[in-house]
């Protein structure tokens, strides 16, 4: 423990250009550590969440998530995995729209919130208005030790992400997705998560830095890629199901530092509205991994393709597809669905930190954004 | 209704350059013909939604709504609504992502399906899903008698927009908002709707036509207005509570048919990235009813302009502001909150229609795009 606290206290950028850069980089450390200790002969233990987490886990009924920004994605993963494996009843939302509604909600909900610093503003003031509604449960999932959202959560998951650096979340939203798996088998058990299910996720759970390592090797491709960005001003994002929060992540950091307006879709509502914007100045870039929904995104990619549009598809290495004029198809290593989403957030890093480069922007420190929103 | 069958039947453009243009100006007529033979001594009736409406409103415990595109925003504002105002628990889903998911469902919710046609290939997959996961209570929101979900729905309330011939939906989804008002007085009545509160929903409602003629009185402003979007490419539109799905669709309004890449974003999440892509460049369209929301929105207004963008404020006209160098406000007639989001529906819609105008394109058949999405 003290050995990696040295090394995430670490805060200079140590051979690479950008914090950035580095923390992309650190994703596989920062996820073993995220595990370290959760687990006793591959079972994890309930009191990773705190001594009584037990006893919270067994009263539970449904889950809220509450967050911003980046950790909504994260929570809006979460919330496909909870409903789809383990049946838990699951809803989501923006906490600065949440706190304001006077939402309906009820006592037995476990309230988890999602911050890196722990500090968000909404989200804290988010969290405050569901214990007034009457909810009697929370959790946080959280990279800041002592900050005010653990204090004031029942139960705590720290991500042991080390100092984020960069504006830009990069494995602070990767370790959330790792702490909303451990979650999804915490609670998960309670309902009808599977015991083959759990180990499975579990398996794939310590799979997770060996794939990273792989997939980043496809920096310097996605390098050469970016420059079919650099004189682009949108971008449009497509996917669908756990995908398609991967795909608003994505939008999200081309947005925040290189600036181009970049715009995610369920890959399925293209057709009600968006697919207009369509021409060669509006690349899109589309999240394809091999599951049930493929062939159902490959007709929205030819949509795209039929009518001008620039397609890049991040695709599973084992099919067949290769690019053409208008498509450019780059292949990301197989991995199980569980873990996809976590795999396919990484080339869209790299993505938007190449294209940011290009750019010329600040990359760490992009206009007119601050690192933690502690005003509302 | 003779007189008013053969009304909604003419689908000539009469003096209007567009039928988009047409549609806007039918709303207080539209509106008018959804609310008509509804109301016994200005009390809804239940049997509105069907002879056996009675029975299945008093079963259900919640509601789920599922649509696509401009359906799916106007959802989304009925979500506050019924949360709100009458603690009946409402969760919504865009439809194609809703039929993929596996998602954990209640037999006693009642599912909401909206669509103008009634023949929308994802909504339909939606309710065939929720029936197949048990679901036993389904009412429909169409324009079009005799269409698929109407026939699959065990409960349906027609709006009466007549024939909506502009791809782009503009009284299909303010009658929609109304039929939504409808349901939350009928849900409402037994969940924790006050009496006070049904009785003020119905005075607005009847106070909506004269209402709507009101805020057309807008056109010439906003056709002048519509010049500061010539030359644009991208433009952001904010909104909180009710008003944030209203900005999505005057963001979509503006993707339809100008090609203008426009996003909404609720106001809060401003600081959670897109504020870099802000400079002069990016209009920021906000929706700023006089509500309890209204001082929290003024200071991402501040926060907008701060940066050098140029803001365009739909602001109620009983406030004081006045425009600056960076801030132009269209003053909108004052409404109650509860009819709030239909009014400011219309000064949006009628933005993206001079836009398209001012911009040469195919106002009534934008490119790529059809009326009904019959195909998944």
């Amino acid at each position: 423990v003290i050995e990696s606290q040295l090394k995430a206290d670490s805060v200079d950028k140590g051979k690479y250009r950008h914090f950035m850069l580095k923390e992309i980089y650190e994703q596989a450390w920062a996820v073993s550590e995220t595990l370290e200790g959760r687990f006793v002969n591959n079972r994890l233990q309930d009191n990773a969440f705190g001594h009584n987490a037990a006893e919270v886990f067994d009263q539970i009924k449904s889950v809220l998530i509450l967050a911003c920004g980046t950790s909504y994605h994260s929570g809006l993963v979460a919330r496909y995995w909870l409903e789809k494996y383990a049946r838990v009843p699951c809803s989501i939302e923006v906490a600065s729209e949440f706190r304001y509604r006077n939402p309906v909600i009820s006592p037995d909900t476990l309230v988890v919130t999602i911050s890196q610093s722990g500090e968000t503003a909404d989200t804290l003031a988010a969290l405050q208005e569901a214990k007034k509604l009457g909810v009697k449960h929370s959790l946080v999932i959280c990279n800041v030790p002592e900050s005010s959202l653990v204090r004031e959560s029942d139960l705590v998951m720290m991500t042991r992400a080390g100092p984020e650096i960069g504006v830009a979340s990069t494995k602070a939203f990767t370790t959330q997705l790792v702490a909303l798996q451990m979650l999804l088998i915490a609670v998960g058990r309670r309902f009808e998560l599977s015991q083959e299910m759990e180990d499975k996720i579990v398996s794939e759970l310590f799979s997770l830095p060996g794939n990273i390592e792989k997939v980043l090797k496809l920096d310097e491709t996605i390098e050469v890629l970016s420059q079919r960005f650099a004189d682009k001003h949108n971008a449009l994002f497509l996917g669908r199901g756990t995908h398609y929060p991967i795909a608003m992540e994505g939008a999200l950091k081309l947005k925040e530092i290189s600036y181009i307006h970049a715009e995610a879709y369920p890959a399925g509502e293209l057709k009600h509205g968006p697919l207009a914007l369509i021409d060669a100045e509006m690349p899109v870039v589309t999240v394809a991994p091999n599951n049930n929904l493929l062939e159902k995104l490959k007709s929205n990619i030819q949509e795209v393709s039929a009518r001008g549009g620039q397609l890049i598809v991040f695709m599973d290495e084992s099919l067949a597809e290769s690019s053409d004029e208008n498509v450019q198809i780059i292949k990301v290593p197989s991995v199980a669905n569980i873990i996809s989403p976590i795999i396919y957030t990484i080339p869209l890093q790299l993505l938007s930190y190449h294209v940011a480069v290009l750019k010329g922007t600040d990359v760490d420190q992009p206009r007119n954004l601050a690192k933690s929103v502690t005003v509302e």
